[in-house]
């Protein structure tokens, strides 16, 4: 396996040249049913229409080129099997392995990686005892009531793909089980959602892999003084995921506990315990164990090498195609589907944080342009939002849409002769036509431009098993391009310096107005104190 | 008045001149106190720091010749006097007035444009009339219970600003008074809304101006079935809000009907009816009429011409100069609260779909580039999440952060010597410091390079009347710049092309498996229906 830098793999040299004079999908002809059959792929209940970006064959063979060259199935294989590839070469770094894809390669007698495989399988248990625990009532509240609700604590990745996952399955959730979030270290947050809840019954579920987690730590304590007011004992409420022999890892404080690995990265944690527990108190076991054969079933399908039969590594090739060929600076993910709703910040946060990166693996610049700025909200909202920007505005923005062909619940109703479910699923692909095709107009105001790139994911219903798929599938396309622009996507120093600061900030705020001393006078931070302490209503 | 283009004003080629070598953030001793004290200004109850932008006094100068030559306060004036700027010379375009400043110019006897205002105050008398009768149980349901829940169905300017400022607003909240949104097409949107409320103490608010809006019509059909289907009468739990004379201005078939006004469009009616009905409901009306204080107070204070004394001109042109002349494609708006949490969607729809234009008010083509992509999500969870890109992504993303000096709720608490709330605004101001100075160090994936740009909105405390306030400050940033592009940003041509394509889909769809025939053998719309009509698991 070797790690070559992506300006010098010969692929690239031919993007660049093709990207000289890239196919025009405005062109009389060029979207025709034979293209639209052509650029479809099939795979784990999704299917993937590309027909609209700006491509033709010489281009997907260069990206298949591009693909083989770096070795990126070759790396994701590697990574699955328990490389160390959390690292930067030559310079301190976390060196650990990257095993996501074990917390749900629980489904075979052989796995890919054995020992993490173990460990996940031993949470599991834990996990599906627990819950059986609080089915039959042996856990209940000292009223010797059952729990209704599960709050998670946590920030970044212990808050936001659980909560997406949560949001999108909320349809198959049980009766009687509710779940909420609170994840900012604004105290508003918690006070918002614990007024919403009747403390005697709701469990909290406190998230963190270093249990040292500021906001963390932080909304930890405010609610067991909030369960404490109330007459309430904590630790008969609060269950914990963290690290083994974190702060947090203390059985005495807590209801239960469940493990988490320093080989799995916080974004990438949603189907280990970190999403796994809230989510299996929302659906039950089994259904939340779907969300795991969901994942794995993509886990297995990006192994393919053929990027045209391997939807992850196509995406992620069409990606780079884009932004570093075409220029494009960011990408929209719009899924049509209200419950996918906080699925794009969840996106936002494992691309940019993944690929939001400036050194190869090797520690030096990169010469080239690593991940995009990635934003989106479901349609069809967005059309009546942002979506004059992406038709008619100067700026274009690649857009991949994710559609279903039924709703989650069956509510469905038909007016001016057809479905809600079908008007969500006709204007997905009008839209997508119409960024491709434009429009000639005599009105200069109602002219467009078109030959804006989109693809199409498009699955059945989405289920337990079909969010498992959808979630694994955007964590590979993020590691393949991670593989493909040479970086580690895999750590975050680039949060370090704001905490350092702040850190500063808050030190010289503990210290009361007497002993301020660490700002010297010219200094922009004593600016900023004096500002934040000059309250105008008090 | 005069509509110059972009290109023809002789400040732009001073500030391009500026651009090849624009000041450096990260230059020692740069970022002094002195910098911060002077690169401040106060206004309407918020704090502008602009210190870490890349300007300088000379930069500043040039922006304010551009404000100047532009007439940028005089266009705004003109419009909040009923000039007709929602036009494109020499095409038929919406030819209307912009005047949403006129729903709360409702303080003083001498408004800028009194038939509007007229309107507004008789539209509030009927709100506060309404809101009366529901207090003190006129209105009450079938069971002469009093209404708890209001739940408001409609989409883009009639979901995403009302939804903001209720969210923004809950913890002011009146007990027993809860909201709700249904925005989606999507089936699944309303079947969760509504299985989460008590319908027979529910009021559904139906907002939309033309009353037409295919999303809301299919919304409310959904709706009206759901209450009969529960053995309740309809037309004794929906309100409309609608343009007078629309299909759904008819008070027969509504408990209370209100209007809104063609010359206020979606996305500045937050103050108007569309919002203040729901908005009035959860607060109680001299509260929510605080909210039309505050945006009032801002309004006035936009007319001020000299940018270092006028935040929403000054934001504008700061934004211009990143947009067009340091190259940024994108900007960032950051709430250091998450009562904020929906307020950067109002604000991507705000902005988006006011400046994404590509035509002058001329009806020529725009050779400069118009309104950036506008994203962001509530502080402390970005910093998560992807503040790595931020901090060393190869995309340099400006951000306005946005803080309050308290919490809403008071209910904090000190965990290592510091509150909640002081943790949150230290992050705030860290991560701004942080931004523009970077740090030096040995190890490359330690190493920022600084010099992005960022600015930071203060005030005390998000209130009904702060939350005006920036509702009023965003909108007259945008409009300044749309004056500045001389584009129009009160239209939305941009949004039919998508919707004339659905609707040919749709046709296709009701008309039957036996009568499909609109689209020819190898048109992409066959294919696509085909794929869609090929369900996997029925």
């Amino acid at each position: 396996m070797e790690f070559l830098d992506f300006s010098e793999l010969a692929a690239v040299g031919k993007l660049q040249h093709y990207a000289q004079s890239p196919c025009d999908l405005t062109e009389p002809a060029l979207l025709s049913s034979h293209r639209f059959a052509k650029y479809h792929l099939s795979s784990c209940g999704f299917d993937l229409l590309y027909a609209c970006q700006r491509l033709d064959d010489a281009v997907l063979t260069a990206l298949q080129e591009l693909a083989d060259e770096a070795e990126l199935v070759e790396k994701f294989l590697a990574m699955k099997q328990g490389a160390v590839l959390n690292r930067i070469e030559g310079f301190p770094s976390e060196n650990r392995q990257v095993l996501h894809t074990s917390s749900r390669d629980v489904f075979r007698d052989s796995p890919d990686h054995p020992p993490s495989v173990q460990q996940a399988k031993k949470q599991l248990a834990r996990l599906r005892a627990f819950l059986k625990d609080l089915e039959s009532s042996r856990i209940v509240n000292q009223a010797g009531e059952p729990f209704t609700t599960m709050v998670q604590v946590g920030i970044g990745g212990s808050d936001l793909g659980p909560r997406a996952l949560c949001l999108a399955l909320a349809a198959w959730g049980r009766p009687n089980h509710r779940v909420d979030f609170i994840s900012n270290v604004d105290p508003d947050d918690a006070a918002r959602v614990l007024a919403g809840v009747d403390l005697s019954r709701t469990l909290v579920n406190v998230v963190s892999k270093s249990g040292t987690t500021l906001e963390t730590v932080t909304n930890e304590r405010l609610v067991r003084e909030t369960f404490v007011r109330a007459g309430l004992d904590p630790t008969r409420h609060l269950v914990a995921v963290t690290g083994k022999s974190s702060p947090m890892d203390d059985s005495t404080r807590y209801l239960a506990t469940f493990h988490m690995y320093d080989y799995i990265g916080g974004r990438y944690s949603a189907t280990s315990m970190v999403g796994m527990v809230t989510l299996g108190f929302l659906l039950g076991y089994d259904r939340a164990l779907e969300v795991l054969a969901g994942a794995h079933a993509m886990d297995r399908a990006a192994e393919e090498k053929n990027i045209r039969q391997n939807i992850p590594l196509l995406m992620a090739m069409i990606g780079i195609w884009n932004h570093n060929f075409l220029g494009f600076p960011t990408h929209a993910v719009l899924p049509y589907s209200q419950a996918l709703v906080r699925f794009p910040a969840h996106l936002q946060q494992c691309d940019m944080e993944s690929n939001g990166k400036s050194v190869t693996r090797l520690g030096g610049p990169v010469r080239w342009q690593t991940g995009p700025v990635v934003w989106g909200e479901p349609g069809t909202n967005g059309q009546h939002a942002f979506y004059q920007l992406l038709h008619q505005g100067t700026e274009i923005v690649p857009v991949e849409f994710i559609g279903f062909r039924h709703s989650q619940y069956g509510q469905d109703f038909r007016v001016q002769g057809t479905t809600s479910q079908q008007k969500l699923v006709a204007n997905m692909l009008a839209q997508s036509l119409a960024l491709a095709r434009g429009r000639d107009h005599d009105n200069p105001n109602k002219y467009f431009p078109g030959n804006r790139p989109s693809l199409v994911l498009l699955a059945d219903r989405l289920t337990p098993s079909t969010m498992g798929a959808l979630l694994a599938l955007y964590e590979h396309r993020i590691v393949f391009q991670g593989f493909c622009w040479n970086i580690n996507s895999f750590d975050q120093e680039g949060v370090q310096l704001g905490k350092a600061l702040a850190n500063r900030f808050l030190a010289e705020l503990s210290a009361g107005d007497d002993h301020r001393q660490e700002f010297a006078g010219d200094s922009p931070e004593k600016f900023l104190l004096g500002l934040v302490n000059s309250s105008k209503s008090g």
